[in-house]
């Protein structure tokens, strides 16, 4: 079976390692052996082993009826988009690791798929080489699934983990993440949250088998993170995690990126370093997790290939996926129900008389302030009250 | 859709629950509803909502064609087998949670599905509601499994996790997990590591393609675990978790189930209470865990009816799975290398005559003995050196 690869960046150079490095177990599992008949990329490969499967024409890969899968691991909406939708229209299958291009494009690459009886898979577009999409599609299929909470993004999780455990600054850590390669030269995506917010995108599409736009969801980052909220954090046997939540509540799906602060017995407060999970409440599974490596070489690429072996053993028929291109409206944010844990150097008297009996938390080393767990009240609850105080110095919400 | 379910008891009546509570959302997902016509048991179930769909010989659904998927929840080999054979034989899909079954005639089963054009699913037999079997034999396909070592008995988890946390002895969370109704009057299955060693037959046979037979895994419960085990575990900062393990080596698989000391590092480390926990480690993918729910009524019938789903999808075709009916020979269980946690009253220079420079644990209200920790040596090679030692109180193996 012959396949082409579209961008030889990490994740696509990645695929043609495991296609070769596991090539006899793949061969095995689907009758055949995958071949990597062309990269597309435009680069110059001179000397390259790879040199002579180059072209920097993606027509060649539409046009040549050979090819059976195109896998996408470019990045980014365009010309990726372009280029897939060609792919499709050509009556091959496609598998991709971006993310920006299935949060935006999913639900219509999908019923393109459908249309010409082949398939548009995107596992490794969410959790790296956790599978998450597949179990999500085909084995969580008896429940209601009620909560999805990720930590999927591991640059991020990395600097938490890094600040939490040794007690560094923002800025420090995010250099050390830059110099191990962990953080990008321009780190926005990660550390402002907008990456995370393009896989929650996904998920909830997924499950609610409507598209979510992610621009409707509310983000935030860890920059406002600082080496006393974690201080604050290890007082309490908690840790600060940048957390991808979608609920499903009565009112519909309710979707946020944020810093939270998780309490020891949640299953995600042990996911450190560049690991990724996902938390998943089905009404009937109860409480799981899928945990694994979030991102990476090999490990992304892993997912990848996976896609293509359930290609290959489904050539000739369309896996029906539930993501229709209606948008689906989220509930007000505003409506969310959380408690927060607020920093103040605000008198005790005062944030009584706004929040009623609290919760008091105090750290030896940090004076002149206190810290706070208010009761569980929605967010416009908490903005209204909040601007009652005048010396806040940070919120983080509580899981 | 029609189907019927062998077994009214625990994980049976669970079926027709989750099939009842999320009828609209599974209709949904392939089409049209599922209604079971038939529920095989010989019990008196006068009065009872389910009293008309009673019957309480097989022939009658293997004998009606408006059946297509059959469940089977009665637990043990026979009659089990026989009358899962029957129905596949009939044509009709088979599910089934019973872990004893598959072990034992997996292999056969499949075969018997495959020239019949059908399929016979088995998610619920290893980690209750956690996707397991589907997730490695459709997820983690372009990797080589190299490693799964599983919390797979919730029983067992909930009593090491009580002993560890409350201090108890063996004894008395026994009682206590037996009046929560987490341990059954004859607990033996559990505590001795059956069960334990069933699933990971199961989980071996899925990875090798052939069949594992359990009787050749060495097993050990959690019998001779004790108060002051934990003692020390927790000196250590580690804790003692009944594990099946499953490595891949350049001699063949190695398999077994016993105790481990487990470091605060490994994912596993924090799989508490009733939970399982399944860790893989492909030779592409790295580390990844599947989490949840092990047990229990509704999470083990959310697998089956997710298979039945499944099932439902793909109705008019079998989908294959690699488990021949050849015996796996596993490697020689002596030459599985590990490191080991010893106590005994024996001296420091004995120790040191027979261990060579070893690593002491002291715990200080536990006297007179000491605990120290092996290199790593083959299982053989400690048989031999330990008898050199005559007062050894305990060996756990260290992961």
């Amino acid at each position: 079976m012959k396949a082409a690869v579209m961008g030889y960046g990490t994740i696509g150079s990645g695929v043609v390692e495991v296609l070769q490095v596991n090539r006899e177990s793949i061969a095995k599992r689907i009758g055949e052996e995958i071949e990597v008949k062309y990269i597309l990329d435009i680069r110059d490969f001179t000397g390259s082993p790879i040199q002579d499967k180059i072209v920097d024409n993606y027509k060649i890969i539409a046009d040549d009826p050979e090819i059976k899968i195109v896998v996408e691991t470019m990045g980014g909406v365009e010309p990726a988009y372009t280029f897939v939708k060609e792919m499709l229209e050509a009556g091959k299958h496609v598998t991709t690791s971006n993310k920006a291009l299935v949060a935006v494009k999913g639900a219509e690459l999908l019923q393109l798929a459908r249309e010409k009886n082949v398939n548009f898979m995107f596992e490794a577009s969410v959790g790296g080489g956790i599978p998450i999409i597949r179990p999500l599609l085909s084995c969580l299929t008896a429940d209601v699934i009620e909560e999805i909470t990720g930590i999927v993004n591991g640059t991020t999780n990395y600097m938490m983990t890094k600040m939490s455990q040794d007690g560094l600054a923002f800025d420090e850590v995010l250099k050390d993440a830059q110099e191990k390669g962990f953080a990008e030269k321009d780190p926005t995506a990660d550390i402002e949250g907008y990456d995370a917010c393009r896989k929650i995108a996904i998920l909830t599409s997924i499950v609610s088998g409507q598209q979510v736009d992610y621009e409707d969801i509310p983000t935030e980052g860890i920059t406002q993170i600082t080496a006393e909220d974690m201080k604050y954090a290890k007082a309490m046997g908690r840790v600060i995690k940048l957390l991808a939540v979608s609920k499903k509540t009565k009112d519909g799906y309710t979707v946020r990126v944020a810093p939270y602060l998780l309490k020891s017995s949640h299953p995600l407060y042990a996911v450190n370093d560049v690991f990724n999970a996902i938390f998943v409440h089905g009404n009937v599974l109860g409480d799981a997790m899928f945990y694994g490596s979030g991102a990476g070489k090999l490990p992304t690429a892993s997912a990848v290939v996976a896609d293509m072996v359930e290609i290959a053993k489904n050539v000739g028929k369309n896996l029906p996926v539930e993501w229709k291109p209606e948008k689906l409206i989220l509930s007000d944010p505003g409506k969310m129900q959380n408690r927060y844990f607020v920093r103040t150097t605000d008198q005790k008297e005062s944030i009584e008389a706004v929040f009623g009996n609290v919760e008091y938390v105090e750290v030896p080393d940090i004076s002149e302030e206190i810290g706070f767990f208010t009761d569980a009240m929605t967010e416009e609850t908490y903005e209204e009250k909040s601007k009652q105080l005048s010396k806040i110095v940070q919120m983080i919400r509580v899981i």
